[in-house]
């Protein structure tokens, strides 16, 4: 049995404990939480909601620690901190600072005999090995990543700040004719505008400027500016009601070509259509935690990411198994 | 450098030949083969075409050899045998005798230190990853593998062998509307004659019996009889003009579902269009050649499958370069 503990209770954390009592080897002993934990319920009845402050009175108790925090704030403090106690797993996903994160968190797992896994999830995570094998295969092509349809957060809240705005949801959709060419082989030069399209459903606070606030979206540097953004104005009870799913999804393409002339083409896609996104990712984190278990009772120590960990270690099957079902 | 040797030159190992040239490093140092060197006309003229009988000569001068013959009867002799002397890849595909091919090759490389990996392509091979990858993360789902349009070469071969036929080849073509089925997250059971169809073109010997070739054909067991199957009679050069390409390709699905009454479906699927089969197919033996060297140099030993690697071993990039750029 792998024993897990959660550090923080959101979407995440949830879906880290219902992942957990999907799998046999798995065990959830406690979640930890930096609110009051008297205020925290968890499904799990049995299972202590506990300070995030007496964390270290676990060491011995708990096999795997699944960090739930953000990326923004949360996992650059707590994963090099818990790495000192804990095997632990993140889904870090702010690319540009993994290099960072990862000479950070590998320095506390090495010191202390941990193991860590850090960016953990769909992408960074299933993406990125689709993105690697398929290099491998075919080191003659190009690369395609689309996301969507679903609700960026990150842009979501970029439009929450925006004066006279009282909420927002933002869903990144990708453009069917450009998938479309793609997924037939004819390798386009796609701009950001040519790859996805943005659609907004936005709640004015009492007397804002719709027409401000839609100016506002649109122009946004970096986040609109270079894309075409639709923009829905909505009442509270209609964003509640139509615009809470946690559906998203999205596709890697590697499109290459083999032979003497490069005259044979070969298109590998991987997609993902997921009803809940915080489900699926934790899905994944609970995968890579049983492989971090074994890992570590192997003494391989240190900071990985899902790309230096080969398959079997995900599952709870023998090589034996493995290669008889589904080799 | 990664120093290639190719045992056995047909489709295989000419797709061998062409992939290590686009690899940056690798260098193919000789090719094997059974028959009379002087009549194995290849595309590199630099590189020695020698009998396979003097293979020993070559133990250190190279790395890795990859095994390019058929899973019958050659692969079973030649994988335990060359991995006695040498790092050996291979693409064995009969499913069924997979555990049996891995307990004699692991024997082997174990007793010479040695490493083996066995039944790489693409099924087994990248179908057999992403069946791995989509259980650990989704365990409550089903799988489903459809191949085609392509060519069978079994199903082919079993054609040839009736009384009468010259000539003949054999598309497996996945059900449309089962496909659908499956990506739209329905769940279905498909029988076998559901999934897939298969479409014969077959040249007759002169006086040969039509109706009877034909109904030998749909009637075949496991090969035909479970399927719907359409026969077209053609001549020789219709054959050879319009069926002579290696196409192929298939889909590997897993629907399933997370939540606490898993009322969340999640479909993952990987999908490969491949105008060259065999090209493809060696595209993957080369990228896991560079794996099994690195193996080799890390010593450890024995017969592995693409399930036993971490994707980053196939990639000519370091763990930073991967980091910052695929991840």
């Amino acid at each position: 049995m792998t024993r897990i503990g959660i550090v923080g209770y959101g979407n995440l954390g949830r879906g880290v404990e219902i992942a957990t009592k999907e799998a046999d080897d798995m065990e959830l002993v406690a979640v930890f939480t930096r609110r009051d934990p008297q205020n925290v319920s968890i499904i799990s009845k049995d299972v202590p909601v506990l300070k995030v402050d007496d964390v270290e009175e676990w060491k011995d108790k708990i096999d795997v620690m699944i960090l739930c925090g953000g990326s923004a704030t949360d996992l650059p403090v707590q994963t090099p901190k818990f790495a000192q106690m804990f095997n632990v797993i993140d889904s870090f996903d702010t690319h540009a600072r993994i290099p960072e994160h990862f000479a950070n968190v590998d320095k506390s797992a090495k010191d202390n005999n941990k193991v860590a896994i850090i960016s953990v999830g769909w992408d960074p995570g299933m993406f990125s090995l689709n993105r690697v094998y398929a290099n491998a295969i075919l080191p003659n092509g190009k690369d395609y990543t689309f996301w969507g349809k679903g609700v960026s957060q990150g842009h979501s809240d970029a439009i929450r700040r925006i004066k006279g705005v009282k909420n927002a949801k933002q869903y990144t959709i990708p453009v069917e004719d450009a998938l479309e060419a793609v997924r037939s082989g004819k390798n386009p030069e796609l701009t950001t505008r040519q790859k996805h399209t943005r659609e907004c459903f936005v709640v004015l606070e009492e007397g804002a400027d719709a027409k401000f606030v839609e100016n506002e979206i649109k122009t946004m540097p970096n986040y609109f500016d270079e894309y075409n953004t639709t923009v829905h104005f909505i009442s509270e009870e209609e964003l509640l009601k139509n615009h809470s799913g946690m559906a998203h999804g999205g596709v890697v393409f590697r499109s290459g070509s083999t032979g003497l002339n490069h005259e044979n083409k070969h298109i590998i896609e991987y997609s993902l259509k997921l009803d809940s996104n915080p489900e699926f990712t934790t899905s994944v984190l609970v995968a890579y935690a049983r492989a971090a278990h074994r890992l570590a009772n192997e003494g391989s120590f240190g900071c990985k990411t899902v790309l230096d960990i080969a398959p079997s270690y995900l599952c709870n099957m023998s090589g034996d198994e493995l290669r008889a079902h589904l080799l």
